[in-house]
């Protein structure tokens, strides 16, 4: 295939658009079981710790594979057979959270809330209160499904107070968001590779609680996904159990010291959020409306009202707008057609007013003028107390 | 850390040395939702297939993470809970697909030879008519922990004849010896992208029986390593379940172009093949020994025997062959002091002959003169009948 002239920006939730620094770091090939590898591994692992400060509290445990994979083993390795998992779900990831505990066979529970509400402090408060067979809660920091922020710090002190166990999927908030393992009480944060740390997609990671790994021994109904044997292992050898994606964990090691080179978590929150606010506004101006109020719109990914006009389709959009140089997400509610904007990768605001104006001319080429969807459809403002 | 003046060359059982032209095929970044992405998916799953002859009978399911995370999904997904898998271990990767079936609560039994002692079609055909309750057989066609070759055709017509099903680890055979889809009956084949296709490690793959796949909805435990759902999935959508390793994938595409360019499977075989008679002649020169006997040796991996000499270390030889260029693998017998070289990757006989000066140097540098270990140890030609 003839590569384009240049690549596409990828205004997407992961995989994104990387650095080339980070990339060409894949441009060589490295031995598994090598000294010099094993140091790169060591360094990645210690970097990702900083960023959460995990201090000597918890413990951080890469795994192959998509970052559904590092949830699966969190849940599998730390959840015994006789526990019982919460996962208060808002969207997609929260409920494939309780999809993947049924399927292993752990007992589970789901609170839901509409798309648009976050789950409150006040509803765990309630629903720990009422079940005390309730052994860990699973919680997602920031619904892609949406781009809907739950409030982590205030749940997860509820839970610690009820002296149960906290899961936090991070996906898509790790290293963009302010997570402190020393003042939010977490049992497991997981996170991936090819997101706002900004590698490339093929690792996951976990930040494990260093007491809790430790008795967890044989818990696991599956190998691969055998947190304790990894960390164990890794912890004794240096090395990874079975064949690491070397090329991606090289690569994410080359991007975490470009993240913290730039200034760390702070300053990658004050790129993304200065991403956010500029692709906000330019909706504004093009008559597009986000489905989310801002004070629960996380700086990660923006879902935008599909404009109600007979002539707009998504699948038409979403090529207009990609032959000008973006690529754009769907939307992944059910209820009401969106569509999605990402502000996180190797972007800066001028990337994101470059693809506003993409979408405008989209629009304006598909002669789309009804922009804004009707008011009282399943729009913002229905946050439950 | 600076760049050594070149990379050594990988004489390791994968991650291997790939091309260039397949290391900057990473240079791009890809959305996992866009169409051009899921073309190179689907180019990459036709052109694993056409290497087994896959024809209509068997699908290509790719799955991310390591090769043993697509042994164990195969497993999940294929055996019933009320099956029976046998497992035919001579090595740590058959020991390892009868471990990851217990812990998934498959009843699992083995059957073990001797390190150096391939399974039979007689020891099967035995086992299967004791046995009744077998459902399903293992075999790992070529144990990287010794490079045996265990004679896949033969047993699989055994499995066949008895109306069981074979699920075969090709990890480290699959692209280098001939496998037909079409001739060898299996229900399941497993290998992985960092192998003797020579693309960077970071995904997995089965090739399953169609018939078989469609009826093994809902039987897995495990969300992340259910192949059916990935595989309904991806036909249905043309993209993946969750976030495939993007770089990965297209660098496995860009080497399975230039495997077919060089000639398939007949052409990736004769190199491996000039590599491992190189490897063997010199071996021989040095007084070095390695530990199969040349009929069950598959061209992928050769072990030796570490010289009885005192004054040699393997940490030490491996040090100095590594300053020389080349990365070794350590050995992983038990009953007997091994070091193990890799055939395989982007490599050619030239490579190996100047590896083996590299052994020579680095023998002579640590005074190493008495090479050759004491005949009637765990030494070769203890072939059960």
């Amino acid at each position: 295939m003839p590569l384009p002239v240049r690549d596409p920006i990828l205004l997407t939730p992961g995989p994104l658009t990387t650095s080339l620094a980070t990339k060409a770091a894949m441009l060589r090939d490295w031995g598994s079981w090598d000294a010099a590898f094993n140091a790169v591994t060591a360094s990645m692992r210690g970097k990702l710790g900083q960023i959460v400060n995990a201090g000597d509290t918890h413990v951080c445990v890469p795994l192959q594979g998509s970052g559904t994979f590092a949830v699966e083993a969190a849940v599998n390795t730390l959840v015994p057979r006789d526990g019982h998992l919460l996962v208060l779900v808002n969207g997609a990831y929260g409920k494939r959270m309780a999809r993947l505990a049924q399927m292993m066979g752990v007992r589970t529970s789901v609170f839901e809330t509409a798309e648009d509400a976050p789950t409150t402090p006040a509803d765990v408060e309630r629903l720990l209160t009422a079940d005390a067979s309730i052994t860990h809660v699973g919680l997602i920091h920031c619904e892609t499904s949406t781009g809907i922020e739950n409030p982590l710090a205030a749940i997860a002190a509820v839970i610690a107070r009820h002296g149960r166990a906290l899961i936090v999927d991070a996906m898509s908030s790790f290293g963009a968001l302010p997570i402190d393992a020393q003042r939010i009480p977490f049992d497991a944060l997981v996170a991936a590779s090819g997101k706002c740390v900004e590698g490339p997609p093929g690792m996951g990671f976990v930040f494990v609680r260093r007491t809790v790994l430790e008795q967890a021994a044989g818990r696991s109904t599956s190998l691969a996904m055998d947190l304790h044997d990894q960390w164990v292992y890794m912890e004794k050898t240096t090395q990874w159990r079975f064949t690491p994606p070397t090329h991606v964990v090289v690569a994410l090691d080359a991007a975490l010291t470009q993240f913290a080179d730039a200034g760390g978590q702070p300053a990658r929150y004050a790129r993304y959020r200065a991403n956010c606010d500029t692709l906000l506004a330019g909706l504004g101006e093009l008559g597009l409306v986000s489905f989310l109020p801002p004070a629960i719109q996380a700086p990660i990914i923006v879902t935008v009202h599909a404009p109600p006009d007979p002539r707009f389709a998504f699948k038409e959009f979403y090529e207009r707008v990609r032959d000008r140089g973006f690529v754009l997400y769907p939307g992944k509610l059910t209820a009401v057609e969106t569509f999605r904007v990402g502000c996180i990768g190797a972007i800066t605001p001028a990337d994101l007013r470059a693809a506003v104006h993409a979408m405008g001319d989209a629009l304006d080429a598909m002669g789309v003028r009804d922009r804004a969807p009707r008011i009282g459809s399943a729009a913002p403002a229905t946050v439950a107390a």
